[in-house]
């Protein structure tokens, strides 16, 4: 197995990352390649390309998922599975999804240069549109695929240009009609994904992989502390009902309420808007957003729930409303495959971190078909969505040569 | 003298200010009658209408400031003032400045009512410009006036419209050229400025008067704080540097070093921008103002002086920028006038209270001029720069009785 993990060549890679980078590249190193989008199509075409370069056969869904399959010495065996997406942010960067399908294809040319050839057939699928920038929300081609909704749930949703999903959907199509069809809806073996950290944790640690656990679970909420508006020269304090003073009492007492000494919660107050914001008026209203992540539903849950009464035990003098606008519990990986992924890094001598994924992936809809895990690349600084995400050909070709390793012990 | 406060006519002044507030009407009883303008003029001819039925003189300076005068039997002896301004906000109330020049007519009314003539005369004077909201800043009038400024200082700020203050001061100029001009700057014996109070503090004590004992000084800061965007879903926040949370730290730091128990200080943190301000970003960067207030200068000094420090403690992981915007030391008014507006309302049975005052007003220029002070009268819920700004004829009128009383005193 280790042949084809050496086989995993990392100018190569690179060099066709930085070829796909050029399809929507923006300043600083950025890439806004929408869903769905001709900058899509182009870059799905050169995958294409490269596919056909060394036998994969290629395949579209109804979802425009683009599939690439290596065929196995048993063709009726499930297949393992890897891959990610290729759209991005409107300002991101040329890591974000784009290296999970790479590596995959990464690992086919590999298998294709040892000249080995696996039982099971090894899969690289393209989801689409898993940022939800240009159509919200993202991960609707896995979702999908995974039966988690109809795949026409989101034509009425518009972009910005006011060009519906269905639309867009029917372009891509028509336009990559002449590739064969293939179902919705499979059950592979297995599936890992591969992707950048898109946090600063395998910097920090110095690792090169982290053996991803499981998606940790979010609840978004938005808060309202209505005050009343007064003269900052004349209004003693005693008789204000200041709302930004009101948000300081409640973040701070949030802060107690999430304070976890393990630093596996997420507690972000990331949006703040005060009214009227003028600097000698004492605020009336302040609005501010809550994101809180934990990959234990438990924790989750409990914490989430405690929010409304610690927000109005804390406040002292505005009227409180809170809103949950959105929660998604946690999705646990696959012990075997986590097991595996970490046996591949530690059979290949690199270095590794057990850890949960902070950011959604489309490998949480894969779950609840197959067994499934992630594997992460460092991102310097943590930066991601971001023109400046980085991460050294070496470091992605580790991740692949991981990923290689992985995928050979589960398709035999 | 308590004759000429017994002639005040309660119903007289409030029809007046009523007659005043439809010049400039806008939905829900406020007045938007901005300085300088063809509505500002319509209203001072109304005022000056009003002077002539009782034989007072009026003249207009150089800086378009409009002033009243009612003989004494002493022409040589010095006047005494009152007065106040007739601008508005651009969402003002009806009360805000017009009170004090109709207080000052009222009085010169009840004088001749009374058929009393005092020793020195009693000047009237609506100043030019005071709340700054088409042309900053605000005050122009009596600066110029004081020679604080010379009166062409502001020539060149442009309203929204591009009007310059200079041609709008000759427009009003020549439209009241029929008005004999006196020089700017004189030497008045003393000065009240009658004014509502903008505050709630006199409603909430159950006061009718509030007897000023000083204009407080401000302090005003804009404090930046410098962090790094990082996902909400990843970032450790051991590794964050989240400047909404730096915020919390430096507020809550802020609030400890301007505890007042006597509740005198007034700190006001009013506007905050964060950045990116995105739900599920940890903020870059946030950017907030403080507004300090406090009528002891050396107070003032000391806590403002401090801030700096304070900041850079508190503040854990941003770079921290602090910029002081602008200041103006506090005004003590005259020992001798507070003692004299007190023994007005005392002597008048009319509950008072000594106070500073929060906001500013013109009487803090003519304060280093000649001996001053101010008479507030009661603020409904505080409110003001707002349609909604409100005091009752009976207050308005209580408020007139003792100015009455108090320049009769001083006149002689």
């Amino acid at each position: 197995m280790g042949d084809v993990a050496n086989a995993v060549n990392e100018t190569r890679q690179w060099r066709r990352l930085m070829q796909w980078a050029e399809l929507g590249a923006i300043p600083g190193d950025g890439v806004n390649r929408p869903a769905l989008s001709a900058l899509d199509r182009q870059a799905r075409r050169m995958l294409i390309a490269w596919a056909g370069e060394i036998g994969a056969s290629v395949s579209i869904d109804a979802a425009a998922n683009l599939w690439l399959r290596r065929e196995g010495s048993d063709p009726a065996a499930a297949p393992v599975l890897t891959g990610s997406h290729m759209d991005t942010q409107p300002a991101g960067g040329r890591f974000d999804g784009a290296y999970g399908v790479m590596a995959g294809l990464e690992v086919l040319t590999a298998l294709h240069d040892a000249g080995v050839v696996t039982r099971r057939a090894i899969e690289v699928v393209a989801w689409t549109n898993e940022e939800g920038s240009r159509f919200a929300p993202g991960c609707t081609g896995s979702m999908s695929w995974a039966g988690f909704r109809p795949a026409d749930s989101w034509n009425d949703v518009r972009d910005q240009d006011g060009v519906s999903y269905g639309a867009a959907l029917a372009e891509q199509l028509a336009a990559e009609a002449d590739l064969p069809r293939r179902a919705l809806g499979s059950r592979p073996f297995a599936c890992i994904e591969a992707h950048i950290e898109q946090g600063p944790l395998l910097e920090a640690e110095g690792r090169d992989i982290g053996v991803v656990t499981g998606i940790q679970g979010s609840r978004w909420f938005t808060v309202t502390l209505q005050g009343q508006s007064a003269h900052a020269g004349t209004a003693p304090l005693r008789l204000r009902q200041d709302a930004v003073q009101d948000m300081v009492r409640a973040i701070s007492a949030l802060n107690a309420l999430t304070a976890d000494p393990q630093d596996v919660l997420r507690f972000t107050v990331g949006r703040i808007n005060v009214s009227p914001n003028s600097s000698n008026s004492v605020a009336e209203r302040v609005v501010f957003t809550i994101d809180l992540r934990h990959p234990d539903r438990d924790v989750l849950l409990e914490r989430g729930d405690a929010m409304e009464a610690i927000l109005r035990d804390a406040v002292k003098t505005c009227q409180v409303s809170v809103v949950e606008n959105f929660h998604a519990m946690p999705a646990q990986f696959d012990a075997g495959i986590i097991a595996t992924v970490q046996a591949a890094a530690t059979a290949l001598g690199i270095s590794s971190s057990q850890m949960p994924s902070g950011a959604f992936h489309d490998a949480q809809f894969v779950a609840p078909i197959a067994p499934t895990g992630m594997i992460f690349v460092p991102s310097r600084s943590g930066i991601s969505h971001n023109p400046a995400e980085f991460t050294s050909a070496a470091q992605l070709a580790q991740g692949t040569r991981v990923l290689a390793q992985a995928l050979v012990a589960l398709a035999g």
